[in-house]
């Protein structure tokens, strides 16, 4: 038995949100006395106290409850009243005090639950948002290798129904380690009498619980799987993913980027179901950002007054410059973020990268530097036409090098490379483009 | 026998390739004949004539050849040398002339073929490009409803290594028609003498070989199945299309999507491997027609030369306004088109969203022009900031308009409503921009 005083004593720190002090309290103290510990307290006191355990100290606590105790307890974390404190910790606390799960806990709780609790569970259990871990099922049927055919067939019978594919069969140690995934025509045609080691290959892809949910996409695009296995940071096996699934990811993540590159934030709601008010404020933030992005453009145009003043024919070709500028850093940009997103560009390969833009952009320089200086020689003499079809070749160098840039700049800062870069673009695209071609014709053309 | 005369007619009418009077003479004669016929022709003429006949009679001749014909033949339909001269066919031709093959042909067909060949056979079977047809494969397991469950797994078991999935088993009946779509826990489970009739229900989603590809990224979505099967215009079974195939069918949709959104002619190749020139090709188009259009631009500013020079300030304003106005109708055509492609919102919506984009971009315009009138008022004085506060409101209205109008015109005319979307908005709304900010600065400055 525990003493009443230090029960009173850690209810007091878990009524004083002490998560801290707690933890260091008890982090010598060996499991049985936590385990006794654990019963003493209320359910949500109790919840909260088996979250905040160091992972290794979480294992050996659950497993010197009662088959009863575990079941309440994995019952009670996911409870209405629990999960709210739980939630209501703020997010650096959350990172810090609530670790994962043990593996075996884990799978326990996520085969306890009815489907609507999956969604929460997966939070509690501590994967981040857009992981693997937030998406898997555990309905997947799992046997272990000294088994014989037969009864692995017999155990495949009773959990076929709630499992989500029988196609693939996992293989796991007694620890629920993750050893081999055999596809089940293997154990239906193979030697009822012959052990699930002796089918096995010892050869499987799987996924981790904590890898972002795009890298399942990618995983299962590479290898044409159709199912993956997910494990936790032991190889634990926690769950299963469907290509079904991950075709709901791929397609949500590609909408995402689309709305992102247009600056709209992302909707999280389909479009045919938004409503007005959500729709302007997805909107909105991005749009006032770039007004005042644009004031240095304007700032730009100002500085050069009297050049325009004195020449008012040059402002005929500004649309149509800082638009190619735009256009081609669009271009490029958009070529960037896709591919950085199917993984077909990593963010280490700028410099790599950088060279075939230059030529691109070189080449497309040229040709839209003699497209218009046909129609400058037209609309304002030679001269006109000559500073237009210089400035149009830099203009062109200049959007595509920073289109090609700004999603490997947003990387870097932690930002998805697709945030808002068309509008962008065309932004710095106008800022540079004004600069630019004021410059050249205020140097050739001598006026200003 | 075939009278020899006739026989040299035919081959004199494939050597002039004079299919339509080949198709009418034929027209009338009994299954048998033809048959006859075919095998007096040589190697490339027999496939030829065979094609050109008319679907039913096309079926009822194959039916009428001994088996070792029918392998010949079908082997000679894909062989290169045919294949070079049913390619050569104009697209015209090619669709008045080749019907869809047979659904006994079609499957008899792709279960011969080795993978590699498979991509060109499905080709010559008449699907269009993008179709699911040209996605199926044949490698799945049918089984018909009377055999017993025993048998059926007997059946199963030598087809499972070929096949793509067994986790569904299809029932179809003696020509091959799809009755139903079982699962294969079903038959290991069932008792082995029951027929298979007896645990039919007769309930199945299944998708037309004539569908479009991102109809079944669709179907797979809202029915979250791994595996459709894919039925022809006889509601044959030809072929099973699985979530792993059509995810990457997705993604090559989106990727195409985004690129086109930005101008970029559809890559057809990884953005790693493309070369130069290749890039400069997908990429130049585009920029040289967007040149033109912002001609007009140009035009709309020089048609305001007096007004600018009177008032050289408004210029400061010009990238503001009209970069909002591209801004908001990025992001409504980019909502748009999203919705469109992932089937959220279909063509003749359009009157129906109209509202509700209106409603948001009179909010999202007024809260503009608020932002903007405070920058007006310090920078040049409450009479210009007036000027400059209405027309963004106006511009952010008709900019919005315009972007959400758009993809539907292009889907109207047939074309992808990602096609350049956003460079094109940007140009209208550079016009109408500059049209607005200068007409209103004109009527109410009193300048120009």
């Amino acid at each position: 038995m525990i003493d009443q005083l230090v029960t009173t004593n850690v209810q007091q720190l878990i009524a004083e949100k002490q998560w801290m002090t707690l933890r260091e309290l008890v982090a010598d103290w060996p499991a049985p006395e936590i385990a006794d510990l654990l019963n003493e307290l209320g359910k949500v006191e109790r919840v909260v106290f088996f979250r905040i355990l160091p992972r290794k100290r979480a294992n050996e606590v659950f497993v010197y409850l009662s088959l009863d105790e575990q079941n309440q307890l994995l019952k009670d974390l996911t409870d209405e009243e629990t999960r709210q404190l739980l939630a209501d910790l703020s997010p650096d606390d959350r990172t810090m005090l609530l670790e994962e799960l043990p593996g075996r806990v884990s799978q326990r709780l996520l085969n306890l639950l009815s489907p609507e609790d999956l969604t929460e569970a997966r939070q509690l259990l501590g994967y981040p948002e857009d992981s693997v871990g937030r998406l898997m099922t555990p309905n997947y049927v799992a046997v272990q290798r000294d088994w014989t055919l037969a009864a692995a067939l017999t155990h495949i019978r009773t959990r076929a129904r709630e499992s989500e594919t029988i196609n693939v069969i996992y293989v796991v140690d007694k620890d629920w380690r993750l050893l081999d995934a055999l596809e089940l025509r293997r154990f239906i045609f193979g030697e009822p009498d012959a052990t699930v080691a002796s089918i096995m290959d010892d050869t499987f892809i799987a996924i981790s619980a904590f890898a972002d949910q795009e890298e399942a996409v990618r995983m299962m695009q590479r290898y044409d799987l159709d199912v993956l296995p997910v494990v936790d940071s032991d190889n634990v096996l926690v769950g299963i993913i469907t290509a079904d699934d991950v075709l709901d990811v791929a397609q949500e993540e590609a909408t995402e980027d689309f709305h992102r590159t247009a600056a709209v934030a992302p909707l999280n709601v389909s479009y045919s179901d938004i409503g007005v008010p959500q729709l302007y404020r997805k909107r909105i933030g991005w749009l006032l950002a770039l007004v005042f992005m644009n004031i240095f453009s304007g700032a730009a145009i100002a500085a050069f007054e009297e050049t325009i003043a004195a020449a008012v024919a040059l402002v005929f070709f500004l649309p149509l410059l800082i638009d190619s500028s735009g256009n081609a850093g669009s271009q490029s940009a958009t070529l960037m973020v896709r591919a950085l997103a199917v993984g077909d560009v990593r963010v280490g390969d700028w410099g790599k990268l950088l060279g075939r833009e230059l030529a691109v952009a070189t080449l497309l320089g040229v040709s839209m530097s003699i497209a218009v200086a046909v129609v400058g020689i037209f609309r304002a003499g030679p001269e006109v036409a000559m500073v237009v079809s210089l400035t149009m070749m830099l203009v062109v160098l200049a959007g595509s090098l920073i289109g090609m840039s700004l999603p490997f700049i947003f990387s870097k800062l932690k930002l998805d490379p697709a945030t808002a870069s068309a509008p962008l673009i065309t932004s710095l695209a106008d800022i540079s483009g004004v600069l630019i071609y004021f410059s050249l014709a205020t140097w050739l053309l001598g006026v200003g």
